[in-house]
């Protein structure tokens, strides 16, 4: 089944907004088996907008149009559907009436100008949107089905998932159960991964799983895409794979499908009514920040020291005396992490040193990281070299800090070697 | 002059990376007065890649094709593009000669794979790649002239702007010189600034004088582009423009062109000497984490302190007692900023408290922020509310803090009110 994509609006088109709807859109589409081969996007411009959907007609079998469903001047998807499927517009009452009563529950009455949200080609299929006053649609243009979305984020994603998404996959013939795990981890690169976790899909015999990735360094996520005759056949074939997965990728695992690392130790620290302090340098803060910010943080985070110079983190956790002259060690790192516990009483304390080479920003620009974890029980810690410029370092220290934070808490060894440091 | 891009590349259509170089070409070519038409993103497939080339030969007079001219076997860029244009493919000795010396400079060997880099269409015009091996290069299919790309990122942008742009330009025949200014605001809507602006662009009577705006939560980029036949012209026409759009946004510039507001906040204290502590509740690190990891900020950046409990971050700041009971209060945020001066010696102290609203997040969800400067001469406070959202809140405050800052150490008002606050 050929399936293309056509992205509409000024926006987009001219690099106001970057299309981030598009890669949703894909990505979605690819979990569940489905592939996008094609995608276009014009402007809200009556001509291009006939000759995209003219086209698409022609070529492919299903066709996700997104954008253009508004109340403005400039949204025409309703009209340039309508004209290239040779049909007209009419009122549809059903909408009108939903579309009221929405405004009503807020207390609002409607404006004329969204009366023009519910005028549909006379062939469309109303698609419907729980969360907001655009209507989508689908209908035939050439020989392609035409699934009409909007343009404001949370309206597209519920309607895919909840509306085309199945209608796609009944369209395609593909068997309509269909599950995506996701592992998350950090330290491995994507080629490493797929090496490690080779012929894992070939466990399921008939080709039901299939083993993707998607690296957005310092974090790589391993997607396993299962398709069934039913939810338990699903969980049957899902089963092996992912525990080999579990098995062959171990202590890299952070965490899975909608977890995230500072999620993971955030409820692992609530579990044992635990408490943090984190002490940074050139990170800067970003270690507090991606931790501290979360619901139910404020119970467990107990404060962030950031400072750039050592002798003021000295004073900051109140350690006597000058830091140690020369290279930076893990020693010191775990002087600091145990001052911090002691000086603010939290259960856990974090610590990231890192001292940054000399020079201008270059690709091989590098920071040796040492890192410890204290608790009343002692200190571990590792040091650690990372390369690629100083954004590099700082993304790299910063999720290492976490993920060995996690290690800790999750009783594995905190110091693992990695494929993004140097020796 | 119609101008189609085309994106090449299955990690591009499947999503596993967001188009990110195609809202940056068709930006650039806006801020010089070009508009993209059209934009087709397929896989690496031959038989797509034709398609895709014939159709925008068919219908543009330009087309920027970014990616596939990589050394695997899935780059099949310049094959293509000869099988389009009807011509064969020869090997370049020239940009043979240009990569083994790349290769040699970084004492390596050229892998044999790499010669496929060479082999261009024979009606091909070179286009120079100064930081890589992919070979940029410009020919004619159909009625359009082509020009191709490197899906590097910095190749990519180095060869847009100082190669294709220039011969873009010169094809459409509209004048060459070209300016772009841009001002960086925190505070005021696009909606607000655009009627804030009314007919600046008019005093200069010919239209060669462009507004426009880019929105990025929560800032927002006024930008201004100028056309004239040589610089002097548009220094001359530019002039009045910008110093009305000065008088017009006031203290809301906070930064122009290439400056950032941690940048100019840097500046300002590096020149008086100056030294900065920071204080934050919600922000979680988000302030200090935006300034501290500047290049030069390991000279200004004192000391960060984050807590989500008050109690924590006065006994990190030195100040006795509990805090206050009841609302959050500037003179409590004041009474913390003086203290942190204090405890760290810094000549400047931020102090950005937040205290959130309870329950759930969700689209009414607000936070106060009470919000002080301190240095030797005393302190100054204001007091906000935002709604929004957790995110937006932080996001908000984030900026507001650093926001302030900056009219401290420009002797303007910290206070003035903005549209993203409720009272």
């Amino acid at each position: 089944m050929r399936i293309e994509v056509i992205c509409t609006g000024d926006e987009v088109l001219t690099g106001k907004i970057v299309n981030t709807n598009f890669s949703y859109i894909t990505q979605k589409l690819e979990d569940v088996g489905l592939a996008v081969q094609w995608e276009t996007t014009v402007g809200d411009d009556r001509e291009n907008l006939l000759l995209a959907f003219r086209l698409a007609g022609q070529r492919a079998d299903a066709v996700i149009v997104n954008g253009g469903l508004g109340p403005t001047i400039d949204d025409l998807s309703q009209e340039i559907a309508a004209q290239a499927a040779g049909v007209g517009l009419a009122l549809n009452e059903e909408w009108l009436r939903t579309m009221e009563e929405f405004f009503r529950r807020r207390s609002r009455v409607m404006p004329p100008n969204n009366k023009k949200q519910a005028m549909l080609p006379t062939t469309a299929e109303v698609i419907d949107n729980p969360i907001g006053t655009a209507c989508g649609f689908a209908l035939d243009i050439g020989r392609a089905r035409f699934f009409f979305t909007p343009g404001v984020p949370r309206e597209l994603k519920r309607m895919l998932e909840e509306q085309i998404i199945p209608r796609l996959l009944a369209k395609s013939g593909l068997q309509t159960a269909i599950h995506l795990k996701r592992f998350h981890s950090y330290g491995l690169g994507e080629s490493h991964v797929d090496a490690l976790l080779t012929d894992v899909d070939k466990l399921v015999p008939d080709g039901s799983v299939k083993l993707g990735f998607r690296a957005h360094y310092p974090q790589l996520e391993t997607k396993l895409t299962v398709r069934g005759r039913d939810m338990d056949d699903v969980r049957v074939k899902l089963a092996p794979v992912e525990r080999e997965v579990r098995k062959r990728l171990g202590n890299f695992i952070m965490a899975e499908d909608e977890q995230t690392l500072e999620g993971v130790i955030l409820s692992a620290l609530t579990a044992r009514q635990g408490s943090l302090a984190v002490v940074e340098t050139f990170t800067s803060g970003q270690i507090a920040a991606r931790f501290a910010h979360q619901p139910g943080a404020e119970k467990v985070f107990r404060r962030g020291v950031v400072a750039r110079d050592l002798g003021e983190i000295f004073a900051a956790v109140g350690l006597d005396g000058d830091p140690p002259e020369g290279e930076l060690t893990r020693e010191t790192a775990e002087a600091v992490a145990q001052a911090a516990r002691r000086r603010t009483g939290a259960s856990h304390a974090l610590a990231v040193l890192i001292a940054l080479d000399d020079g201008p920003d270059r690709i091989d620009f590098g920071g040796t990281i040492c890192l410890a974890i204290a608790t009343a029980d002692g200190a571990e810690s590792r040091r650690s070299r990372i390369l690629g410029g100083r954004e590099w370092v700082r993304l790299g220290a910063t999720e290492m800090g976490l993920d060995c934070l996690r290690r800790y808490l999750q009783g594995l060894p905190v110091a693992e070697r990695i494929d993004f440091e140097k020796t």
